[in-house]
């Protein structure tokens, strides 16, 4: 029984990261497309005023079981991720 | 123009946050359940095996533009984090 109910939580956990991975991408190509208009615009990509209201909006909205500082700490991952993703020269000065 | 196109991708991105967000939630809830039915039957919380085949599907189920050793990277942060939700004291395997 026991058995059965960790098997059917594994799979459910096997489609949210099929989930995730799905929407970081999708994430990642919007990410593309802002850097694509910076870069038309002469603007730098990395903005670390942008950064600041994405992380608040974060804290803002969590509900949890993550701590606010733990999903915070998450998406500094992937806005660096990102950020190498446009191959920006400028990526350094978010790891100060 | 080109403003008004930056502020919509600036929306959808914010959207997608709030997305992401909400899915690593609820990815951690059901972590969570499964430490309970860990927990119950006196199995170890930390599984290598597993962590390596859902870090298999990642590969296999990514279609970029991200690279699957960035995407690896990314959840094994998540997967660290979600170990620590859990307060295991073997956690600290995983960082081997």
């Amino acid at each position: 029984m026991s058995n059965e109910e960790l098997e059917q939580l594994r799979a459910s956990l096997d489609e949210k990261n099929k989930d995730l991975l799905k929407l970081i991408n999708e994430r990642a190509e919007i990410v593309q497309k802002i850097g694509n208009v910076k870069s038309k615009s002469g603007t730098k990509r990395y903005d670390p005023v942008r950064e600041r209201r994405m992380l608040d909006l974060i804290a803002d909205e969590n509900e949890g079981p993550f701590e606010t500082s733990t999903l915070q700490h998450l998406f500094k991952q992937i806005f660096k991720a990102s950020l190498e993703l446009m191959g920006d020269d400028e990526q350094k000065a978010l790891l100060v």
